[in-house]
């Protein structure tokens, strides 16, 4: 077999170079030799944070980090997410809704609202429910609960809200908008919502809350839900720039185009729904998909600008004297999990590493930035198949599909997916998964946290001593 | 639905309980309020461990951990390793024969062998073997690799293996003992390492080898392999006592009686086989095992002391004014999970963490001593079935199992199974997995580190500056 020892070698040289925090120096590099104890020490920063940087990988638990990092590095290989001073592992349970406001039942694998309400209000709620407490019923609303870019926005930050789903989808909704049912994305779109509409004397849909939330830089797909007509008549697209002075954005050139806030706040929308992965789909089968000799292919992402690239023009725009709250989501490695999409995921965990380090190449100038790095939830994906099972995966019986490429080590990596039947939605699963953090604070996401802790550490936690 | 909130209340408890680290406190309480930097900091000790307790739950990844923690102490809840301040992932790959010894196949799904060695000996090898390098194929033997335990021991150390499992299965056995593949556990066992026979001038199987590597405390099942005869006409046991002193006990009973070395090493074999795990079992199914009303039923385990009483004992053995290095394994969580029992493997998950308590009552008297916990790879079971998607929890369509538990928290947790068909074996899965540490050199878990770089962790690494 042909192996390709480049991605190694490639591998071996991101690991070598270390991580400028402050005066600290921190890398775990495969085979460290020297203990890390003083490094460690020099990373720990208890001052509250002026910038926060928030990454999410949706869906991105640790199996599925291992496989992107298999397949893009090797396995020896280390992502800029991999080499964060501070780990921990944290949970993402979340409530049913019930008739005992006291006792909600513990629901142990949660959707992407509850979870992206959890770091975002500090407080559990239930799924499909966004920055609003539990209640009795799905189209019951529960009490709005105000959030970390809420907060931060009246402390006189600035705020900036960057996905390549649709920005109105549960993770960036969850950040600034307060809804009963994550469904209710546009103004056209909420039969299941009724008092929130804005004719209900409501808040209204997800796509009106964020822009009257006046968030300074948003970042994302979702231009058909700003193309609804609001209540009132207008789109809510003219709505965003009568009512708030948004400047509409619509491809990578008029993003390059943007270098100031002083023509009012940014609305870039590059796609209709979702944004379109780094790599076109491998889609997992009963028979397997895939073989030892195959590599992911990228896709034509068109006029869409990369995460990085929202990334990068987010920070530059939101750097002031006064900080700012930042949350930025790679969000299609859930989506494509859901698909049975092995290249899918794994090319946006990449895309998740990238944007990071452009959050880190801030952070080296700008000590001051707590940088945190997580899931929301695991997910569907096993990595599967040593030497001794290979009958398991293959998918021959059903219930199971399977992809294989051929990684950055040159060797075959099959995985595996079988929360739902072949062709079906992958499901959610309930397992603990990784945060990381470097910079002020970032201590608190070590050891076991709940992602409702996120909430404080973000916000800037109190001395203990 | 009978909702059992002591379940929480006593997590709460737990939670609430922090860890004395020598001068530290470090307690990630759910809902924890104060900055928690200046505990960090005060955890970090860059000091050379004077003893190391290893503690290993075979097959416990992320996933089972969290399963537990649910069944155990509600979602809320928190074990001891949960607490522990210093944590990060650990990738768990291994290796596959092959022709070219400058480039081996990358494994991306281990078994407990090259995984066992990895930490024993820093180094890489394939699947089956026990401390000894890779080589072109199963039958051909690598080169012996120096374990930790065999370099401690030269140091002058005391040393100790403590196992649910046989003792002479692939974990315990890659502590001490040098072997092409983990199925030569007994002199009658050594069909396919011929040249490993004593009679050939080979070191044996393991459980000769681990006998013969003087270990101090030797505690576990596996007494059938014991029983088995030498090459040279008598028992291992009759070996043992007679070549090496080591007084045999086998009840908890002759456990308890023991309390000292002077007499001779100690091999304790509770078990013909494995030892019996904590819960007997419940076995997921295609068509739902349990429901939202089952709890795990205690297994009567005779004679047999518990994990707990087993790693008592051998602290209490092996402490000196040298120090001591101490491998403990929770092995069947591992088994039971082959075994889709879901009671089984979370039971032993609880077993593991009363192990852990016991330690840390040891470390919080003698704080030069390391404390690591963590699993070998990662595993089959998924939580699953949030409400949308009861349909892939059922398992009515093939290649799935599934059980269904109540939780402490009073509400129904279920788990899947389908890395293989039900009935059948399930399999190991390659994601990294979580390792945390307190005490000295702890710091060097954190971030994403690899298995084989614990080898110089418990070793002691030198000081960075
Ligand atoms: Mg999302
Ligand atoms: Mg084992
Ligand atoms: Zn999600
Ligand atoms: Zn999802
Ligand atoms: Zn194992
Ligand atoms: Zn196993």
């Amino acid at each position: 077999m042909a192996r390709r020892r480049t991605g190694v070698l490639a591998a071996g040289t991101l690991a070598v170079g270390a991580i400028a925090l402050g005066s600290a120096v921190y890398a775990v590099s495969p085979g460290f030799t020297d203990d890390r104890s003083a490094d460690l020490a020099a990373a720990i920063n208890p001052a509250k944070p002026k910038n926060v940087i928030l990454l999410i990988g949706d869906g991105t638990d640790d199996s599925i980090i291992t496989a992107a990092r298999n397949y893009e590095l090797g396995a020896k290989g280390r992502f800029a997410l991999d080499e964060l001073p501070f780990t921990g592992a944290m949970t993402t349970f979340g409530l049913k809704t019930g008739p005992n406001p006291d006792d909600y039942p513990i629901n142990y694998v949660s959707d992407s609202a509850p979870t992206a309400s959890g770091w975002s209000t500090g407080k559990k709620t239930v799924d499909s429910r966004l920055s609003q407490g539990p209640s009795s019923g799905d189209t019951v609303p529960g009490e709005d609960y105000e959030t970390v870019l809420e907060k931060y926005k009246k402390q006189g930050k600035r705020t900036g809200n960057v996905s390549t789903a649709e920005i109105t989808d549960a993770t960036p909704a969850a950040a600034a908008a307060h809804i009963n049912l994550r469904a209710c994305q546009g103004p056209t779109d909420m039969a299941s919502c009724p008092t929130a509409k804005k004719s209900a004397g409501g808040k209204g849909s997800v796509a009106e809350q964020l822009v009257d939330n006046k968030i300074d830089v948003i970042l994302g797909g979702g231009l058909n839900r700003y193309n609804q007509t609001t209540d009132a008549g207008p789109s809510v697209l003219s709505y965003a720039q009568s009512a708030h002075k948004y400047q509409v954005i619509k491809d990578k050139t008029a993003l390059s185009g943007v270098d100031t806030l002083a023509n009012g706040p940014i609305l870039g929308l590059f796609s209709g729904g979702n944004m379109t992965p780094k790599y076109k789909p491998l889609t997992a089968t009963p028979a397997g998909a895939g073989g030892p000799d195959t590599t992911c292919q990228t896709a034509d992402r068109g006029t869409q600008p990369s995460l990085a690239d929202m990334t990068d023009k987010a920070i530059k725009l939101l750097d002031n004297d006064k900080g700012f709250f930042l949350q930025v989501e790679s969000a299609m490695v859930d989506k494509q999990e859901h698909a049975s999409d092995l290249c899918g995921a794994i090319g946006d965990v990449l895309e998740l590493d990238k944007a990071l380090k452009v959050a880190q190449a801030y952070q080296a100038k700008h000590p001051d930035t707590l940088i945190i790095v997580t899931g929301d939830h695991a997910h569907s994906t096993q990595i599967v198949g040593n030497g001794g099972s290979t009958t398991d995966a293959t998918g021959a019986t059903g219930g199971k599909a399977t992809a294989t490429v051929k990684t950055a080590d040159g060797d075959p990596m099959t995985v595996a997916y079988s929360t739902s039947n072949p062709g079906g939605s992958q499901s959610h699963t309930g397992a603990q998964i990784r945060v990381a953090a470097s910079g002020p604070q970032a201590a608190n996401v070590t050891g076991t946290i709940d992602q409702t802790d996120l909430f404080a550490t973000m916000l800037g936690r109190t001395p203990s001593r």
